[in-house]
């Protein structure tokens, strides 16, 4: 088969992780017998540096026409004052909006090849985690109005955004949420802060409601001050959390740094449709940028998500996450992950492993 | 001296934590020679049970000619549902705002004699811990409208809740954190996600102005997402951290638990005078009302941040402090934070320990 992939490079270490994922990419080709076109376009720093946008119109309609979105990453000190007001992540926020890829999967998994990088206990951690936490991605405060009032007593002046979420924005997160604690372990946290919020006690209810379509999902809530404190102290209770956008922001990260390898960490931003964008988990490393030392797997193993779920390749995802466990196994590590009696490999060489693996 | 001391027993584990704050309180009159005056009031379910508010106006009027208040905890699954949508958590939030304690200090601190209950490995937490989260508390999304709009079509009903800040609320909170900072490290982070929201701009922008007057303060921002992973992977970077209501409210309980104690952490809220409510940053724990095995240690280290902030009695507060660190040497504990080789002991004896040291 043919596939129109949309490659977004973007800022930082994007560049580097990116070349890697698609000659991975290339790599599954040869060996199943698919061909990946790929179209490279602007997104965050780079768009405003080159076209003055942080998403030109070029990238929309690439990414509308295409199978698959990549995303390397976005952002950097560099443009966080722009002339114009524009921010790399406006890009990032804008192209999720456009395409209507409501449902962001962040899975935290513990490699237990990597144990040892988790900052927690053995004795809290164990030598697996597996938590799926489901973010809503399109709606909340994050896209909510925001704005700033001048007043004439400078101390009055005030900022305000508004978090706004409707039923069928919260319905059709949680029913994505729940088809996939169907495929896992059948349990669900919704988390919220319904005793203070107006929008959350909009989402217990629907979840109740949504809840009786999906008879075998054991849920539950839980307040987001107290699954802050829970992910920390009892991480293993979790199966999948489904959660508004900004706590999804906040506890994915969290749950993330848990497993301490964040550059192994894919995501999926889904809509509707069949079209995703995939991308890492962790953000753009400005200092490291260039230097041959970005962990490539998050980006690779995200080729793998996209695979499975945008192009319906079961086989091609299990080959690519297959070869990240061989590779692994192995020892060899970037420096992120590095530990006594591993192999120190830099970005293109792990790259090259992988594909070697597959 | 004499002096007029509010208590608010409030719910589940409330009413026994709080007798023994009051006796450790009785026992540092005693010695020093103050005499403390309580009035004990209602707030939260209790309220709500007995006079039909989570927030009687008597209790409003003896906190507000009070020289401090003192909190148990409210709030239990008996009141999540009631017949005119009053809630315990109504009380504690409109006693804050009623008395203007915009300032909730929050220790996240860790006991050397109970290092290994936190969640961490040795290697990331050391055998210290010591931050300060400095959180705006009668602001922002928890005190901004919120509302519900029922649309004809069902899908389109919709809520909203809005986060508010103005200069004058970000100026003064900055300040009371940056006072911190200086009498500690003189180290802040000013957490926020300022790459999407405008009041977070606005608090950056503050924050540039404020820090003018500190200017032996090392200060810098974080996002929210990035703080919550840095708790995790290095807490050690932190010293005080200043953010707004909700990311103060998910931050400081992630903070807590990785101290592994927080039964053990204490919580100050204060205004622009010397009035201020001190309550333990655990909850109500219904589960284990009653039975005389919480931990009184949070609500008794409550009272010498009392002593400290409302009072100023200083060597008071200490005398409390030392007591605690006494009992924790000798290998008395409560359930909670109890470990081979010590001895456990209920609420009550907990208190009258802590007496007998003083
Ligand atoms: C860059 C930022 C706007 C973005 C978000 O918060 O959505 C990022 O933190 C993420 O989690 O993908
Ligand atoms: C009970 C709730 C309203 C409260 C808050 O979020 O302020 C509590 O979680 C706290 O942190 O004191």
């Amino acid at each position: 088969m043919n596939y129109k992939i949309v490659t977004l490079p973007g800022d930082g270490i994007g560049p580097e992780i990116m070349a890697q994922a698609v000659k991975v990419l290339d790599e599954v080709g040869n060996r199943f017998g698919h061909t990946f076109n790929y179209e490279e376009h602007l997104i965050g720093g780079a768009g405003i540096d080159e076209l003055g946008s942080s998403l030109p119109q070029a990238t929309i309609d690439a990414c509308k026409t295409s199978d698959a979105v990549l995303l390397g990453a976005v952002g950097g000190p560099k443009w966080d004052t722009t002339s114009n007001g524009d921010r790399p992540e406006k890009g990032l926020l804008k192209i999720r909006e456009t395409l209507g890829l409501f449902a962001n999967f962040r899975p935290a998994l513990l490699y237990k090849q990597l144990q040892h990088a988790s900052p927690l206990k053995v004795e809290v951690i164990g030598d697996s985690l597996d938590i799926l936490i489901v973010r809503e991605l399109t709606s909340g405060i994050y896209f909510g109005r925001h704005e700033r009032t001048i007043c004439d007593n400078p101390k009055d002046t005030y900022a305000e955004d508004v978090e706004y979420y409707n039923v069928g924005e919260i319905e059709r997160i949680l029913r994505v949420g729940f088809d996939s604690a169907m495929k896992r372990n059948k349990k669900v946290v919704v988390v919220d802060k319904a005793n203070v919020l107006a929008t959350s006690k909009l989402w217990r209810e629907v979840t109740q409601e949504v809840a009786k379509d999906y008879e075998e999902v054991d849920y539950s809530f839980m307040y987001v001050d107290n699954a802050a404190m829970q992910l920390v102290a009892n991480p293993k209770q979790f199966d999948v959390i489904i959660t508004s956008n900004m706590f999804g922001d906040i506890l994915s990260d969290e749950a993330s740094m848990l497993t301490g390898s964040i550059g192994m960490l894919a995501s999926a931003s889904l809509g509707e449709g069949t079209l995703g964008l995939y991308e890492p988990s962790h953000g753009s490393a400005p200092d490291i940028a260039g230097q041959n030392k970005a962990n490539p797997i998050a980006t690779i193993l995200s080729v793998a998500m996209m695979l499975r779920y945008s192009l319906g390749l079961e086989s091609e995802a299990q080959a690519i996450e297959k070869a990240v466990e061989c590779v692994l196994d192995k020892g060899y590590r970037t420096g992120d992950i590095m530990s006594v009696g591993c192999k120190y490999i830099g970005t293109k060489e792990k790259g090259s492993y992988i594909c070697e693996a597959i």
